[in-house]
């Protein structure tokens, strides 16, 4: 983990920036005029803290007597309550996505649509990149298709330690929304996205957001699934427009790095990133 | 150049996609039924086919006559002279944006802040790793500050055939935008926005638009600069809110890779891609 160390002032500008940041526009609306000229700013978008419904405010449950508001007894008690919560929130979520590796185009149904000989050695590499990176990781979470699952359990015979391995339907591949602009030669039925759109939405909302308050320590967790997914789940945890998700392109096997503060500010630290492969194992299928 | 015809039916995919959707939203406004259910969505955001300034009815002269309006002939002439420019538009951009090797943090003036020896490590296995994934660059433009015109130079030394090398004041590093969310730890004086803003975007308008109808072949150009200046240019050819900038972050000589392709379609290859370096030699100062 000494490269972690290494990484300099970037890391700790970003870190400390964001707790300092979150704190100031999250927990206490009156001091809204932040350290920086960049407040001075109106942007075309504002970024949701609360986007994962669990900011700290979020934590403390409000008065159960309308009397209290009325007297404004609420705000009170509300700080008070916050007070204790509020030191609890303090870990940062490291989820690492990866993409599975080439698998069989011609396969008719999922358990014929394999991993190929590539994609069991882009596996391979992944699996020896994240080893040599050293990450403590302490959750496998891969989707139940074939190609995830074997591209997972070739990864996971380089890692150790990981105590919370699990398969999940939610992960599968799927059509999460029409893509803007439109692609003409892809073309899901229509209730393809009226159903996978809310079950990958469903994948979004359980697994990526700030880490809970019994959370102590940062954490690095492993998600093994798919393109689609991964896009879209880039762009709503940037809060982008969800619909931009196809103008991202995901080499088989690749990492993608995002990174949640405990204030709930997020990270893209890499997409796509399969540096690590020499040129004649890259591909895209 | 092998493994590039391996990547398979993805790109095929977006590249036949890309065109013949492009072609039908952006060359005939009546044809706006595309081949695929996805147009039935209305999108929160709409993709800009023009935003380029250079979409193929850009090209063609609007007619001098009013006459010609009123008697639609217009349209006629409009179409006819379209023909004879839709042909030439058929060159994909390939645009690596590489970010310069880590550098001396304490100089205060920027000759001052050269690389420093990891710096000078990153950028020759930046180099190698490009080298081997034989790209044929025809053209590299780097940064005048002097970290990123000494990555450049030691990123050359690895290449060969590069016809088209320049260095470029507009892409010097800056405060493109004010970012949001913002952080209260990076304060850059409010004219730093202000000047600073507008030449970033110069540079962008510059250097990030689709082949002109001149370009016969698909192109490798590769540009040597600085976080701010790439995360901006990635945030606005994807055409996301650029106040996104921040929400990503790039470790030092990792490669950026956008495809730019005949209609204007934009899309993300790689952010941040450094998997080529050992664990040891990755910062993102």
């Amino acid at each position: 983990m000494a490269w972690m160390k290494k990484l300099g002032r970037a890391s700790v500008i970003a870190a400390a920036g964001g707790a300092i940041t979150g704190y100031i526009v999250a927990n206490d609306k009156k001091k809204t005029a932040l350290a920086s000229w960049t407040t001075g700013h109106t942007p075309s978008v504002k970024w949701d803290w609360n986007w994962d419904r669990r900011e700290i405010h979020s934590l403390v449950k409000p008065s159960k007597h309308k009397s209290d508001v009325n007297n404004n007894i609420l705000n009170d008690n509300f700080e008070d309550r916050m007070e204790k919560v509020r030191p609890t929130v303090t870990a940062t979520r490291h989820i690492i996505f990866i993409r599975h590796g080439q698998y069989n185009l011609e396969g008719a149904k999922d358990s014929d649509r394999y991993l190929t000989k590539l994609g069991r050695e882009q596996a391979a590499l992944t699996g020896e990149r994240l080893k040599c990176l050293e990450l403590p990781f302490s959750r496998v979470v891969f989707s139940t298709m074939t190609r995830a699952t074997e591209t997972a359990n070739i990864i996971m015979e380089k890692l150790s330690g990981v105590e919370e391995v699990e398969s999940c339907d939610l992960l599968r591949e799927g059509a999460p929304i029409p893509p803007e602009p439109p692609i003409g030669s892809w073309k899901p039925e229509m209730h393809k996205f009226y159903a996978d759109g809310a079950r990958i939405e469903a994948a979004f909302r359980k697994y990526v957001h700030r880490a809970p308050s019994s959370q102590e320590k940062d954490s690095y967790e492993l998600f093994v699934c798919h393109a689609n997914v991964i896009r879209y789940f880039v762009c709503r945890a940037l809060q982008l427009p969800p619909e931009a998700w196809l103008r991202m392109t995901l080499y088989n096997g690749s990492i993608t790095h995002l990174v949640i503060r405990p204030d709930g500010r997020v990270g893209l630290w890499q997409l796509g990133d399969c540096g690590y492969m020499p040129p004649e194992k890259l591909s895209r299928t």
